[in-house]
């Protein structure tokens, strides 16, 4: 069994909110959208088929628990929820808020513009709200 | 409880393959990459989190064991697995199979130029061989 270890890109892109069981949750720096990133704390994942059942079914319970919060808190017209791994192979689920305007609405975020980090009292403020309704 | 009736869209875009439990499995009528769809037959439904708890783990089973058969009939280097609609609101979950190399690897396939239709053997082979291996 491999350890966990994060994943260098994905600690460099995202703050640290909480360990909410399985998974990690970080928010991206990136202020054009509200997007948060689950993170199984299980070594050598790339799929999500490579956990185990049990770990899948934590994973899908912990993605919906935090998207709910997500849509509660932002009030966004879509969350999108989305695993894609092109780039980072460590297994990660984005969780995001999306709202017909937002930036590259309504096509995907990924890969689109630059990202605008977020001021530290503002993000600070966003996951206790977050934190609040999980 | 509401009906349901698959939207049109997704009855546009994609070929039936099956039935699979939960959800009508549907392959996206685009040979630029080998992408299967699955919607939950469930009326009213938007986002994974309006399902029910025992429909959301259905959706995750039939989630993983469609990815891990297309993983293992195009040995592709990653599947992307998806859950958007910002445009088709109908809850639909995209798993695609994503190689180096690819049109627009390693962004993502969604919104990016223009499909490209299956020839039909092709598409009856190919889905075929899906369903030998779930």
């Amino acid at each position: 069994m491999t350890t966990f270890t994060l994943d260098e890109r994905l600690e460099r892109d995202g703050i640290p909110i909480a360990s909410i069981g399985l998974c990690q949750m970080r928010l991206m720096n990136d202020r054009r959208w509200p997007w948060l990133v689950l993170i199984p704390q299980r070594g050598g994942i790339s799929e999500i088929f490579d956990l185990s059942p049990l770990d899948q079914t934590m994973l899908t319970f912990e993605t919906n628990m935090v998207a709910t919060a997500l849509k509660k808190v932002t009030g966004a017209e879509k969350i999108n929820v989305g695993a894609l791994g092109n780039i980072v192979r460590q297994l990660h689920v984005h969780i995001i808020a999306r709202s017909d305007g937002d930036p590259n609405w309504p096509g995907p975020v990924w890969g689109f513009g630059k990202s605008e980090p977020w001021g530290e009292k503002d993000h600070q403020a966003f996951a206790a709200r977050i934190l609040e309704n999980l």
